[in-house]
């Protein structure tokens, strides 16, 4: 990222209006009346070649004709003109381009967005947009946009894929109170994407969190790799998630909204905490602008009234942090700021005689107390209690206390006054919410965070793999017009990665099998082995516990003519004979190529697990070992394999290696393999390893 | 319910407070304090043995002196004086009491409890509490409770468990704009109770919703009836559904709260809507007190900005009515009132340029069109329309259609231009919400209240069952000094149910073994028969597949000091020779007798299904076969019987009529059975039946 050129683009200290116009309800009025009303410091020139002036300032024919520095020109211009005006601009030395105009990749035209990108760069110029409300920025009071005025101030920076809802969150930041120095308008994301944002956002000193809401990412693995390297709190709110949604979000952005699963597992990777909705997004994002990351699980809730307090326990559970007793020590000092009829335990009730000082001890010792990871402090307005008194007392407690890494939310349900002493909270940095379930959903964000965080991890690359082995294998196969690779070549790339795969040879004749089935000492399988025969048992194509020659021949010549009868073109390479895995517990790896993220592994339980329960999980290759633990911990059937019902314990260790090596061969790959099936692989008792029984590669089309 | 002494207690014509005070902070200034600012119009008597006047009213040293008719008597007097006080109400002819008065079952005086409700019944008054704020109505400008002022005016109606959440909540609808015409402080429940209110609700003129706050229902069968046969739309906020939750919730109120899993059931089958938290409370209060139900699945979305079409779409899967296009008919139409870029399909895109117009020729005609069930109309503020003008376009195409038997919500996204509009639209009986979420999230309680009223059915009891003989093999067991029934005993009651069990006979000597396994013609299976040893498996006490009369011999040998060896004081009834049920498809049925609802009976697939995932499902008893059928599409494994992976589908029609017997066995013999287990249960392919292969029988305790 050149700093110095994105600087110009998102802070301007001189802004140009191409397109600039005296006429109201022209977008080129709009922008120039935003700069205005926005209270912008810097030279503002408007660029019309028909006007002298517009709204009080001088006008130019051409940008060319500006006297002075131009950091960002905001581009209002018909789309048919912007490549032209583009150009004019990279003469000027402009640093970015507003493209505010329409007109371009959303209607078809992707061929006037290229072109405006590649002039841009020629130039070094960078271009965000097309089809854009425009920037806004606080601290720079500069609104360089169509929506009519600046958002509420505050510490969190939003980015919006959609144009109608960032005009519509700008305003309903006045209503929700939370409050943004900066909002990007990201459109069609012809060059500043949103990694780039995240990261540019990430350096900017007036920014404390970095919200975002996404219909389609164009570089998943580049936003990734910006969200992962950045140091703030990021929070998405990803639509399009629902089958129906996805379907509608491609016709709205033309972007390709990518299957929900993946996007879950690369936020998670990338440590970026999800909002659930619009509401959500907000609620989160003044937790998350205000607060620090929640490190532990110890989750304290003061309340005065028992009501709000179950309400709240009910919700830890549902967001992942349920509740604990509190130790005896802290039970013991809680005890003393309540009446009899108060509990000490978690939640604490202080019970509706709660004042001002019985919140403030309490929240002040609990507070600085090493047991307490997080607090929410919850408050029911009573006729006897002043809501401002309650929160100032809270704010005290928490200067009092001296703790500043730890998060805390609070909740006042209540009339006027409560409101009124939630927004002094606010302003206090102190998130507040009206009810318990938001409060504890934001201090959830915030564990959330520091989960991910710690869960990130690099991958450390197995050395001990032969790339160059298994792309032998991938260029006969091509060689021979195939995309479909048959067991025996899969299984070849499987072994170039060390995979543990179940011991298996291409015999062409009969002879062949039987010198191979007696080497295999033991039962055997026969497979028959064909590119254009995929589905192997539907063609007759596979017998299992094959022993004794005159078996493997019958068996053999069996196989080759049922999978002739199947499909009587397809090209047959011969049978494989594979020695009999002992059975053990089955489970499914797999991997797609998503058109967001790339390669992408799968693991999941075999059988209905896979099938009827959909119980599988997701990550961006490559996932190192100790994250591959972690996702044969995510599915519903993990017990499992943890040696549910008295059983032994699986190998989980080795299968989780399997899983990080199977990661490293579709991302090492990933310019060649559309998909994979390891499908079944047995996992032994622990110590006992895994075996792949089969396998199964797609090249992607040439 | 007497219906003249309810309206005495809930809408009072007349009011003494008993325990009245002229000292500020005191409960009973308060009360008094709130029916004159309240503006009650009725007559007031304070009652204070040593004041004259109280407030401006004359007070009365007794109840007894009042001279007028006393409707309702608050009574504010401390705990230990109020059944003396009762007394007297009754003897004064007072129709029902509030007794706000705190200090009874919830530290542990339940007897007070007891004796009030005892003699208020003598006299034929209702109790309210104690320990509860008091009521509120707006259509009789009563506040007789200790909160500051009256609620929002509004059609909906709160019952609450929670006195803090009442005081706090009441001051919210002020923020909300969620309006209640009554608000019932319910407390103790010690003789009013959550069905009684909600019976007196339902024909209550001014209520078009009835919500409720609860935290632990004392006759879960009752509120279940009551529920019922209300005509009035039921919405629940149940708190203490976490483990931990429910453990103080149990702190805080004294009642029990029941499994979460058995209020979901029970709740569904009452056709109670939930709400999730105290925000979904409000939000789906509002849509239902003002909307009508949605009865079919076919939702259409109006929107000017396509980023909150997708968001309402990802909600509409979320809440369970996913979207489906719109019918080419209403697509053609529709198209005629937006640009070319625009969308027709659902959700329905009339894009940002989109003015009151368009909404409304769109809305109007959508609305009325029979494919259309309901509808959620989106808006983005932008800076060219009027929030207001859309407001009203919308509100004239609601009148416009004449349609007023489906439901619309509506969500407007912006500043507060955005609020006033949707204030306006509230005002005019169309809720709206900040998010298009909240929208879809209201239009779904509305759905879900269809769909329960629509699933809700009598249970047909069958009448060739033989309760006689069932109650008398419970005698047979009691007698025997047991609670815990042998397969044996647990069968005969199944049997008697005419429930199909694996034919099992019990064998007390080796050669009657070989009889009946010779009789059985086949295999047989041979199981210790014992009151003491329950987990027959873990004894050594279980054989499968025993054929031939050497093998019998020698396992029932066998099998008998496996027993002796694990438990030897073990009163073993013999060895039950069961004849081998063919494979099929395994599932477990069970039941409770729940604490707050009674019988209750559980579905679920057979090994892994219930022991690692949980997937169960369970209704209050009795259930309709047709009823018993949706339990089987409930689990998470449903496809398992239906057919999936090419198999053959089982007999749910079979498995659905012993689940609707089992459940009215567990139901008449509710009195005497705590726990059944039938498990396994054998499921055969469809016509071919169910064969319930183990059963057992807990009693409760005597």
């Amino acid at each position: 990222m050149d700093l110095e050129v994105m600087n110009g683009l998102l802070r301007p200290k001189s802004i140009a209006v191409i397109g600039a116009s005296n006429t109201e309800g022209k977008i080129g009025y709009s922008v120039v009346r935003s700069l205005i009303e926005g209270g912008y410091e810097g030279p503002v020139y408007p660029v019309n070649p028909k006007s002298d002036e517009i709204q009080g300032f001088k006008a130019y024919k051409s940008v060319l004709d500006v006297p002075g520095e131009i950091d960002a020109a905001a581009i209002v211009v018909p789309a048919k003109f912007v490549p032209q005006v583009t150009r004019e601009c990279g003469e000027k030395g402009v640093k970015g381009l507003i493209v505010i105009a329409s007109g371009f990749s959303e209607i078809g035209r992707a061929d006037l967005e290229t072109q405006t990108v590649e002039i841009a760069h020629e130039y070094g110029m960078r271009v965000l947009g097309p089809n854009i409300v425009g920037i806004l920025s606080n601290s720079d009071k500069c609104n360089a946009s169509f929506a009519p005025f600046l958002p509420l101030p505050g510490k969190a920076a939003l980015v919006s894929q959609s144009g109608a809802l960032f005009i519509a969150m700008d305003a309903s930041t006045y209503i929700r109170r939370v409050g943004f120095d900066k909002m990007i308008s990201i459109g069609n994301m012809s060059d500043v994407n949103f990694g780039d944002t995240v990261s540019w956002l990430d350096q900017d000193e007036s920014t404390g969190c970095i919200s975002l809401y996404i219909e389609g990412l164009k570089d998943g693995r580049r936003f990734m790799e910006n969200a992962l390297t950045a140091s703030k709190p990021i929070i998405a709110l990803k639509s399009g998630t629902s089958a129906h949604g996805a379907a509608a979000a491609a016709s709205h952005t033309g972007s390709l909204a990518g299957s929900g699963k993946v996007y879950d597992a690369a936020f998670e990777q990338a440590g970026v905490v999800r909002a659930s909705d619009l509401n959500n997004l907000f609620d989160r994002t003044l937790a998350m602008s205000l607060q620090p990351p929640m490190q532990g699980d110890s989750l304290l809730i003061v309340t005065n009234g028992g009501g709000v307090g179950v309400l709240a326990t009910d919700s830890a559970e549902r967001y992942g942090i349920p509740l604990r007793f509190a130790p005896e020590d802290v039970q013991t000092e809680l005890r003393k700021y309540m009446p009899e009829f108060g509990s000490a335990r978690n939640p604490v009730d202080l019970t509706g005689m709660a004042g001002r000082d019985w919140y403030q001890v309490s929240v002040q010792y609990s507070f600085a107390h090493d047991w307490v990871d997080g607090l929410v402090v919850l408050y029911c307005e009573t006729a006897m209690t002043d809501p401002q008194d309650i929160a100032e007392g809270i704010k005290a407690a928490v200067d009092g206390s001296g703790v500043t890494d730890k998060p805390i939310a609070v909740s006042f349900v209540g009339g006027e006054r409560s409101e009124a002493a939630m927004r002094w909270l606010v302003e206090n940095g102190i998130p507040a919410y009206n009810e318990p379930d938001t409060a504890v959903n934001a201090i959830a964000a915030l564990r959330e965070y520091a989960r991910n965080q710690n869960a990130a991890q690099s991958f450390v690359r197995y050395q001990d793999v032969d790339e160059a082995a298994a792309r032998a294998v991938i260029t006969k196969v091509r060689s021979e017009g195939d995309r479909a690779m048959t067991e025996i070549e899969s299984k070849a790339i499987f072994e170039a990665y060390r995979l543990p795969v179940a011991h298996t040879r291409l015999a062409t004749t009969e002879d062949e099998a039987v010198a191979k089935a007696v080497a295999a000492n033991g039962p055997v399988v026969l497979k028959i082995v064909s590119p254009d025969i995929l589905h192997k048992s539907d063609a007759g194509g596979v017998k299992v516990n094959v022993e004794g020659e005159e078996a493997v021949r019958k068996y053999f010549r069996e196989i080759l003519a049922n999978a002739k009868a199947y499909k009587p073109d397809a090209d047959i390479h011969g049978i494989a004979v594979q020695e009999m895995a002992p059975w053990g517990t089955e489970v499914i790896l797999g991997s797609v190529n998503d058109a967001t993220f790339g390669p992408t592994v799968m693991f999941g339980l075999g059988g209905i697990f896979v099938e009827i329960l959909k119980d599988v999980t997701f990550r961006v290759a490559p996932v190192s070992p100790e994250q591959s633990l972690k996702m044969l911990s995510d599915i519903n059937g993990a017990p499992i394999l943890e040696g549910a019902r008295g059983e032994t314990p699986k190998d989980r260790k080795a299968l989780a290696e399997v899983l990080s090596r199977y990661s490293q061969m579709i991302d090492d790959l990933g310019d060649e393999i559309l998909e994979t099936d390891a499908n079944p692989v047995i996992v032994y008792d622990e110590g006992d390893g895994v075996c792949i029984v089969d396998a199964r590669i797609i090249l992607k089309a040439e």
